[in-house]
């Protein structure tokens, strides 16, 4: 089943049914207006919504439209809690190499995970607005997952019926604080500005067998202005969702609609490329003792796109220009 | 005018107003059912809100009941953002000098900020549950302000309208955590579990004088058992709520609700004691060359509260019990 979110003027949207094949989609609204509130009654509405999206796929659907991802809101245009990983080990020693914070991670024993802002995502399709190219603007292609509440102390042989839903992510940003913050210790608020996540969201079926031990079995295509940035697979994901899922819910309730996300996707093998800025800058001061691609400017876009075996887009693509907010701080 | 919500088996309670004795409250769920809503409409709301508070503080109010902390979740008992500062650079100072973690800190520069979870805030006599005492529980006295949507690129000029509320706050911290989690960079995820804030969120005016210069100008009452454990002043804040709006929305818009705290409170004069156990271990240890102030064990209270100056507790009291959470991980 794949859900979207379109735009209706209010904070959280209104909750429709997609198709396999993203073509259409009908409404939802009378068995959830929203999607956090399908999550939050998930035993509820889950099975009214297959039934709408089974009667969709056979074409009873009367009501059905063409469904445009340029009217879609980030699936959960908003939520309580957005937890972010970074679990591709594979990033955090190119970056670590390559660049030296004076960090200590341990990656082999502890996930990553940073806390992010939940308040005010991004549609897939919508313009990243930013503040100034100088802040050195990047992407981060990522997949993630959404929960339905998990208790405090639950383990990882126990995290996989919560997992409820699955997108993919743009978490955007912004290198030159990123450096500043992480030493800190405190983690980064002005480095992560908004995220965006994938026109729709799709329960773990959808990815048949691409789906198995926490982990999804694909590939993301990652492109910046049409051209290949990278295609980092997602079986080398270091600590799969399950064992972030304990992680995070060791000292407190994840209640329902927390998003993890995967951090950027990122494989050993060079031929993968990347599915950020910074990594590949990190590569080229590895391996030419510099790096040379450029971080976005204003007016560039990133396309962030997941293909079934059979070359079907199973979440949409995010697709995004990153432009100048209007509004600037004077300091 | 306060503002509290009331337990009533649903995740954001019920808005009810309190009378500024914290003995009489009144239903307000007719203007707004939720505080959450009541900000995200407060133009339209809060003088349907202040025209009732007014009734009740005349006496008008036929429904009044009383109001009881023990019935009361946090004002916002989830919202979609949580920022919580370390702003008195004394206390950071402290730390660093008794603790070396081989963090970068600038404390001169820039607020120093981390985000917290918001899906699972506990009540203000609820009791705090954790998995286990080795992990050093201890407890932060803090003040808080709710804001409006604060678009990005707000400098601190204009930042004061954005504060609608002030709460107290309980900063639930595990200290043996903490220290890992910063050294990656990434925040704090484990060592912070969910936050408790006070009875009752006041608008500005409710504090007079004492709100000036987006700082809380009264010292924090902080007991440990019915002990005094310290009484810092919330003047010696070295970045203001205002800087702390300006820093923090530089590449994002902070949606309505979100909540922004002073870290824990810390004055220079060790007579004020602390407003956390971290901090009086790191006096002991620059004093005395050892900590000897164990932290919480689980059946030990904290008790956090703000008077003004005729002794009338503002935010009423936040009063909670540390005991074992139920489940744990097994690993």
């Amino acid at each position: 089943m794949k859900l979207a979110t379109l735009k209706n003027g209010r904070r959280d949207g209104k909750l429709v049914i997609v198709s396999k094949d993203l073509a259409h989609a009908v409404d939802a609204t009378d068995i959830a207006p929203t999607l956090l509130d399908a999550i939050e009654r998930w035993t509820d509405t889950e099975p009214k919504l297959r039934e709408r999206a089974h009667r969709l796929a056979e074409g009873a659907c009367t009501d059905a439209f063409a469904f445009d991802a340029a009217f879609a809101m980030s699936p959960l245009p908003r939520c309580y809690q957005w937890l972010d990983g970074s679990t591709f080990a594979n990033h955090g020693h190119l970056m670590e190499r390559a660049f030296d914070l004076g960090i200590t991670n341990e990656y082999e024993r502890h996930p990553l995970v940073y806390q992010g802002a939940s308040d005010d995502f991004i549609g897939p399709r919508d313009d990243v607005r930013l503040p100034s190219e100088a802040d050195n603007m990047d992407f981060e292609g990522e997949v993630a997952v959404v929960v339905d509440e998990v208790p405090m102390g639950t383990p990882q042989d126990a995290a996989a019926d919560h997992v409820k839903l699955l997108m993919l992510v743009n978490d955007v940003s912004l290198r030159a604080l990123a450096g500043r913050e992480m030493k800190t210790g405190f983690g980064w608020i002005q480095a992560k500005p908004s995220t965006a996540f994938s026109p729709v969201a799709v329960t773990p079926d959808e990815l048949g067998a691409a789906w198995s031990d926490g982990r999804v079995h694909l590939p993301l295509e990652v492109k910046r202005n049409d051209e290949w940035f990278g295609h980092p697979h997602g079986s080398e994901m270091t600590f799969n969702f399950f064992r972030l899922i304990e992680h995070t819910a060791y000292s407190r309730t994840l209640r329902a609609g927390t998003i993890l996300g995967s951090g950027t996707m990122s494989n050993a093998a060079r031929s993968a490329g990347s599915a950020c800025i910074a990594e590949r800058r990190a590569i080229e001061t590895l391996d030419q003792g510099a790096a040379t691609t450029p971080f976005m400017r204003f007016g560039e876009r990133v396309r962030i796109d997941m293909f079934d075996a059979d070359r079907r887009s199973v979440f949409g693509a995010i697709e995004q220009r990153y432009v100048q907010s209007s509004k600037r701080v004077d300091a």
